[in-house]
């Protein structure tokens, strides 16, 4: 691992060291003021504080380097280092005081992610890594290892999204693909899903219409733990960013998935 | 509240205490053997050595008292209490190291729930209580709130289980009326999901082909927290424990989501 990228390494821990902060005193202050987005998912306080927060850490010390946030949108996106920041992953659940939510972080070095943080402040768990240096969580190495059978068995747990997200773009059919194919299914709606394939709790993970904040993090932490990362498609809406599908996990786990999600039969993807 | 149920309100924190010592010692060890039952669901060292453990007690301090558990089936279930005991919750979710599992407890008064615990070791969260002396969480009281709205919005959340639960006794076509209904769902196979609800943070949860160790703590918290218990059916098959279908939660969602599944129109339940 190249040098420069530890000293991003160390101040990306820095920058989740403060929002953990923010979040941990929001959450034990009692309700959390919130409201609904055109995109009808919910926007808090917490997540604006923590998103600005961030936003100015990385101006004042990177001042070259780009960021990409869920709520402030774009700034230099085609910079060679690009900060991909989603300060609350799950505003649904934090409103409702379920302790599943995280932040996601994530630098992209010419578009490819290579440093990953998911951090969940009330629940105390901190993933971070990527690619060529590991990862670990509360400083323990965690790593994806393979299926050990052919296929899936009543052992192994597939997690997906809620309906609503499936039906962005129009994308039920998938859902209830996935819901027919393997019936161990979990629904977290927050970026814990993400968590619990990333150490290898969850066989694989299927998503879509997820953000580039979503899914940078998880797309580095995944390789970097020895699992498999699969972009299966992307939709495009005008004056949004783009949303993403992806498929993450043990490798055997999201081949099966994806031959089942394209109706190709198993093992020919 | 009877100084006879303080007795016995006494006693299950005792056990509750014993077993969470029993879970987190084998959880911290690492690796848990379990095997799959004819039920295609996983059993583990850990339920059968709490529900060893549960028995004994119980029969030692109260002999006159029944038991019902999950792995032991049934000893004397007429009497007048009866103990009802899941020692593990979710084995599937502890044997791929997910913490939301848990264990539960419910003491039955002439077959009416009248104390219940639900405990979830490694997570530290332990909610106990009952009809009429209220409910706490970690010592602090939670009440049930009713939703705010005359519909449910994307605040708020429904949980339900995953699909392998509904295939049992062929109830899929409930699964896809409640995805369809309420967008915003959750699915986390263990008690984990009743837990949320008792506390307000799912507006309702519904839940199909559960045994009474699944569900009596939970009805016993729920309405000790101000909530609705709704038990909508039940199917018997032989030389098998009967299985109960149960909406529960805040009590305007559960009239709804009553309604959906039946397929009567809104209020009219």
């Amino acid at each position: 691992m190249s040098s420069h990228y530890d000293e991003f390494f160390f101040f990306g821990d820095t920058l989740i060291a403060e929002t953990r902060e923010v979040i941990l005193g929001l959450w034990n202050r009692g309700n959390i003021a919130s409201s609904i987005k055109d995109d009808d998912t919910p926007v808090s306080e917490v997540d604006l504080q923590c998103e600005e927060l961030v936003r100015d850490r990385i101006r004042s010390r990177f001042p070259a380097h780009g960021v990409i946030g869920e709520e402030h949108g774009e700034d230099s996106p085609n910079s060679e280092f690009v900060w991909t920041i989603d300060p609350i992953d799950g505003t649904q659940n934090l409103v409702n005081r379920i302790p599943t939510f995280g932040t996601i972080l994530s630098l992209l070095h010419n578009g490819t992610p290579v440093l990953g943080w998911i951090d969940h402040p009330v629940l105390g768990d901190l993933l971070r890594g990527g690619p060529g240096i590991g990862v670990t969580k509360n400083g323990v190495p965690v790593t994806v290892k393979d299926l050990q059978t052919p296929h899936l068995t009543a052992n192994d747990i597939v997690g997906t999204n809620c309906p609503a997200t499936f039906a962005r773009g129009g994308h039920e059919g998938v859902l209830a693909t996935i819901l027919a194919y393997h019936p161990h299914i979990r629904m977290y709606y927050d970026v814990y899903s993400h968590s619990l394939t990333i150490t290898g709790s969850l066989a694989a993970m299927v998503e879509y219409n997820l953000k580039i904040w979503d899914l940078a993090a998880t797309k580095a932490l995944i390789e970097g733990a020895g699992g498999t990362y699969l972009e299966i498609g992307a939709d495009d809406s005008p004056g949004k960013p783009r949303a993403y599908h992806a498929v993450f996990g043990k490798g055997r786990a999201v081949n099966l998935l994806v031959g089942a999600i394209s109706g190709v039969p198993e093992g020919c993807i």
